[in-house]
């Protein structure tokens, strides 16, 4: 019947908590079946990155055929894409199937090993994302190397979302984890109105995987028919309930607890 | 916490519904955590194989000790595993790392494409997936193919499992959904007992990726802490609820519903 469809294009954690397998286990969280095209498969757990293997441009645009030939698709969700052979290959068939939503969390941080570098990466996602993303959701060192500026304060995370629409984006969710704050607090723009999102701070090692989290929470709750705003404040409090109730998996920054809310119920 | 901790090591299947993808959802409906490695990158649908990337077997090492080196494994599914090479090292990184159980469930059908061919992966398994497994679950075709037998009957399916055995299979789930019955009857011979699993048939198109969520099933009761004969009976009830609850979501054979105990409650 009516269960609503999220795919996640991303890379694969082999450890499960951060990538496809955070995507997947967030979508089944929200009630949203997922699929999932892989374009790297990373050997990784909650302490480092091991190894990175790639998969060609031409098997993830086959993935994303297979997925859309065969599914209505509500909302798409992009995480790690490892080259520009790849964006442009993802970029041009969301531009043939058009889905209704697509959130973008750019994933081009040094830690991410094998990702793209922020310099090529910056200029790719401009390029060929930032038109068929309706949302990006960068953090500060990502927003700061978009757009050269420099962020240390909520009223520069609203210039700087306020900036990268200005070169393209539809809308902009600018996560502010990284300022030194007791209180956690993002910023929305939409193009016309600005939206300070906040929750407390979590104190918690366990974060592996926060950032894939929230985008596909919020490309959940888009294929649910919530409003862009909506949709960012539900996918913040989840993220927020799904630290809090974690437990130790690894060794290094755990990840998240994406069931918290079934599994009391087991 | 007492989160108990599955890995699954097999293919990806972007559409969601078989692979690493239904044993993660598999681990998460029955209360477990999730980990992955991925041994191909398979554009599929619930119509069709696309197209087949298989991972390389260094790559699947390093990810198999990406996961190990970080955290306690309860429990092991093997599903799709596409080469001699991949065998090889899976069953040597296995047997150095002895998790607590391993379920194997054969693929290496026709309709897999780019899975080994059964001639070449009956040998292998044989001799390197064996000595590793606590428990195999080939349908009847595979173990057809193990054994040579013709096996049409209830009773052939208790002689095949026991011949399985003493190829070396430490324990055996023979399931017998290819007979033409009304009824849903497996075989489970664990060396010394044999216990006949029945559930009704469910008259359904939805079967993509029954295979695989039935072995994650037992892994996730055996982490679980049931006996062999609890985990396969309580996993063949799952399996035949999520495909009774099943919806349509592909245009070929849908895949089960996975959270079915869940979603009720949204």
């Amino acid at each position: 019947m009516g269960v609503k469809i999220c795919l996640t294009i991303a890379g694969s954690d082999c450890s499960g908590g951060a990538g496809i397998q955070a995507d997947l286990k967030t979508f089944a969280a929200h009630g949203c079946y997922g699929a999932s095209v892989i374009t790297s498969v990373v050997a990784e757990n909650t302490s480092k990155v091991i190894s990175v293997y790639n998969v060609p441009a031409d098997e993830v645009r086959k993935q994303i055929d297979a997925v859309f030939e065969d599914m209505r698709v509500d909302a798409v969700k992009l995480g790690m894409i490892p080259n520009v052979d790849v964006i442009e290959a993802v970029a041009e068939r969301l531009k043939f199937y058009r889905p209704p939503f697509v959130v973008c969390d750019p994933v081009f941080e040094a830690t991410s090993g094998g990702a793209l570098s922020a310099e090529g990466a910056t200029k790719a996602y401009e390029e060929h994302i930032f038109p068929v993303a309706n949302l990006i959701t960068p953090n500060i060192p990502e927003a700061e190397a978009f757009t050269g500026m420099n962020i240390e304060s909520v009223s520069d995370m609203c210039a700087a979302a306020k900036w990268l629409c200005s070169m393209g984006a539809k809308a902009v969710l600018l996560k502010g984890g990284h300022l030194k704050s007791s209180e956690a607090e993002d910023v929305l723009f939409d193009g016309k109105e600005t939206v300070l999102i906040k929750q407390k701070m979590i104190n918690s090692q366990n974060t592996h995987g926060t950032g894939c989290t929230l985008s596909s929470a919020i490309a959940a709750g888009m294929a649910k028919g919530f409003t862009l705003k909506e949709a960012a404040i539900s996918a913040k409090d989840y993220i927020t309930k799904a630290i809090e109730n974690s437990y130790v998996v690894g060794k290094g920054h755990s990840p998240v607890n994406h069931f918290y809310a079934y599994w009391d119920k087991l």
